[in-house]
């Protein structure tokens, strides 16, 4: 298949729609200044193979996204250890949401939920110095350094209200084994990394090829782990809209209020799709569009 | 692959675990008698090709297996428009639940929690007569006549208080245009369809060929129809577990608690198996070993 | 204190205010038709004097003051053990929540809420004909017969599909003994029984009297019991507004959506207003100052 | 009424209790080591006439029941506005619950949970030095020197997770204006403060005297306000214990984890129990007993 053209055509299609729909995350300033007008989709395929379109060499911040490469992390580290203290099951809530968490006394619902995810961030702590290890293994992952805008980590952390709730209400339940201070650090600064749709469509390779390293082959993950995180990224990755993605995309994804979305082709691909301005359920407006036209085009979808 | 070999082993594996956990549902007397000393599978792949091991010509009361029927027949009726009264999200909560309901407005999460099936059934009462033409889709598409257990209708209209009060909930918000009586009727003896593996292996054979039926090659669904539902199993077919089931099997799957669960290997092969006791979701206890012993041999999963 | 002059103060002063606020309830017919431009009030003291204005001698349906007799006559029969199977606590939720219900498996509340008043209608069939007896006491109360309105009655079982589903839901939890359609015929009849201010006023007499009966004397209930019909009354007896009662009135209250709200003076008086049109949180908008009015310019406030 | 003898019957029925039933609060070492071999009683009618029994003399831990206390500062300063920030209504849920606040968008139901309490605090904060007007308050009410046990107050503030986790969540939805670790400081002071049965019962003497200094006479809130203060108490001082407590005290309480309750009878006096060991709903076990005998002994009760 000529993956170039497809993303071509994508890029050539969509790019009339910049400033259609959807709003750039407007919480804290470093993202609310991003411009709408961007759209961006670079992928990579097992075998190597690399196409993009648009403004895919473009660094944004790839905010829930970094939840997939810390889960790869902690899972590598801990094995199924790690579930005692995350569950695995869609949430049915808004994504920092305490509701459910107060149900089911601190334990999260999974690890893509920002109380997951801080949930995980807690163990990395626990493991050693989780920032410098996530940015070390991004950077390898994609053969180039990755950096965090430290304007958007401090920014995350000015105004992280919800999130310091979370961290509280779980440490509350003892689901917390670190200072907090400590814990939000690692999660505010992952969720600043900056990344390219080039950069990401590469470093997520290990989870279309049995886990191993888009560029060295080596194992960062095993083959059933890989498969494992795809499984939650198709039932948890996009928030609220999870049905409604593997519904009208049948992909394992993983979005963020930057506009990035990750997307899997298991044993194919991996995509990465970028446009800032999202829509009501806080997925990129256009990103969504796209690997719609990608599925419907290729034909790749796991079912 | 020899798939008649990998049920036998299978079979083999597992029968010595019969009555080691679990327990046979137990809210209708003709459920409760059933002996849980049973366990059976059966395939059927794209090319025709099947396989069964144990008591896979047993036939066993399909109960919320007939969602995913009943759900193909509103889907070919209505399109798109089927979905203004019931959402594609999983639900985060009991498969029986109110809570939920009452929150959004009487608008059921997805068509495979009680309510959302409900609401199906009233869709197909408004088009005719949803319980002939459940049963006559399923006999068209294993070949041979099915039928209702008219026992368990009798005793599930008898205990159903919680699906009246479902139906009377949504009929309050407008969700149903029909007499409750009728609809649910329909949804009763839908789930008192008794059927056996292999005929729902069978049955369930256009969810793996692009919604063609299985034996004529006609359509059933469109390739797109076909492939949402097996997204709505992924995601929402195996209650309060499709995260689990997800992580640990990777198939699109939806269960009864009358034992059964059939599951989709898109491109591949419909398969089903039963085995009575249930685990504390709700699920097949052995049947769910089973799928995972059957990813883990053949390795077919989607991810 | 001469409450003729109070009343009639009240009256001149609200008058001008009818139309200006609330709306009738709609969701039956016979009750949207109600003129809103009706305001009554009147009240006896525990030594019999009385004194009314006003609209105080039409006919209105009590709807939901019906369940403070309804709970005198089940508290009358079964004593404590009515508790056993409904709560005493505040809801926090709407009237017809079924969400509180879910959670604490069946059992409501409190008496007030429809769910409760249901559970209790449902005591009162087991002891006998709960309509007759209910009709009978409150002819008793006030000395002249009183009837139900058939139409509302009609119009409360055809258009009942939220209490009907409230009702399966609490069968199905154990809850309720009877057949549904026998204890909702109790309910859907209480709520429709026609009274005027005037006859409220002396028929809830009791309460303010330790329990002894307003004309005769006779223990309708014991001095403890009837104190503690009043506690229920002032936190639980106006909806979601039982704390804002608390606040602004300080008197035990039970307000219909029919518009009239029944309040008690402990060792007092008991006191009755009704003006249709109702405000956001379904008490009669007139009624609400009324009383406001009547608790500034008596100084009569339990705190 | 002679009080004293009242006092001290309650004094000897209810002393061979102690250690019969309940639990001292043990989330703190502070709490956790109080004996709870402890009864004490005392009141001040609103005639300044004084009685007391048991362990009236020793100080002992207000924790909640400070929440009437700021509560009447901030009325006192604020007027109506401070309800703009937190409302009246019981909760129906748990005392330290987050669900509520997030389905009401960050504002408390009532000052006397803790959100309520910490919004409360927050508007001290605004209003000057809430930590040392709340003292001088209490010092002045009682006629003596009120003091902060600081060890208690570290603990607090040591494993106040939960509390930290509603400040952060009330002040990402605006509720709070002031820097979160200042306002928890008020609150976790507060709650520190230590105070004899004799003390609180004198200090809280404004509420049954419309308002007026127990010992001054000088106007601490105006009449309506302290009646709505009582009012408060009786429909959400004693957690989710508020309508049973309406049904068998029937009086106007505040409650805390030290084991003091505070209760009112308008117009007559206030009284103060303590007993450290709690019932199931965080009550004192005894204390509730002392005032259920309380008002059996004397008849006054508001209903």
């Amino acid at each position: 298949m000529d993956f170039q053209l497809v993303l071509d055509q994508i890029n050539t299609e969509l790019r009339p729609l910049l400033g259609e729909g959807g709003k750039v995350a407007s919480y804290i300033p470093a993202l609310a200044r991003v411009s709408p007008l961007q759209f961006g989709i670079a992928l990579r395929t097992c075998d190597g193979e690399v196409a993009q379109a648009g403004d895919s060499a473009v660094p944004f911040s790839i905010q829930s996204m970094s939840k997939v490469f810390s889960l790869t992390l902690a899972i590598k580290a801990l094995g199924e250890a790690l579930w005692d203290r995350i569950g695995r099951e869609p949430s049915g809530s808004p994504f920092n949401s305490l509701v459910q968490l107060e149900t089911e006394r601190g334990i999260p619902r999974n690890p893509f939920i920002n109380a997951g995810a801080i949930a995980v961030a807690d163990r990395l702590v626990s493991l050693g110095d989780g920032k410098a290890e996530l940015l070390a293994l991004l950077s390898r992952l994609c053969g180039e350094p990755v950096s965090i805008d430290t304007e958007v980590a401090q920014s995350e952390a000015d105004t992280g209200y919800r999130n310091t709730a979370l961290a509280n209400f779980m440490k509350g339940f003892g689901t917390l084994d670190n200072d907090i201070a400590t814990v939000l650090d690692v999660y505010f600064n992952q969720c600043a990394i900056a990344m390219t749709c080039e950069q990401v469509a590469c470093a997520a390779g290990y989870l279309c090829r049995d886990g191993k390293h888009p560029l060295a082959g080596t194992p960062v993950l095993s083959s059933a782990q890989a498969r494992r995180v795809n499984a939650l990224m198709l039932t948890c990755g996009t928030y609220d809209a999870a049905g409604e993605f593997a519904f009208r995309i049948g992909l394992p994804c993983k979005s963020g209020v930057g506009g990035g979305i990750v997307a899997v082709v298991p044993d194919h691909l991996t995509l990465c799709v970028w446009s800032p301005a999202l829509d009501e359920t806080g997925n990129s407006f256009l990103g969504r569009q796209a690997l719609e036209l990608f599925v419907t085009k290729t034909g790749l979808s796991v079912f």
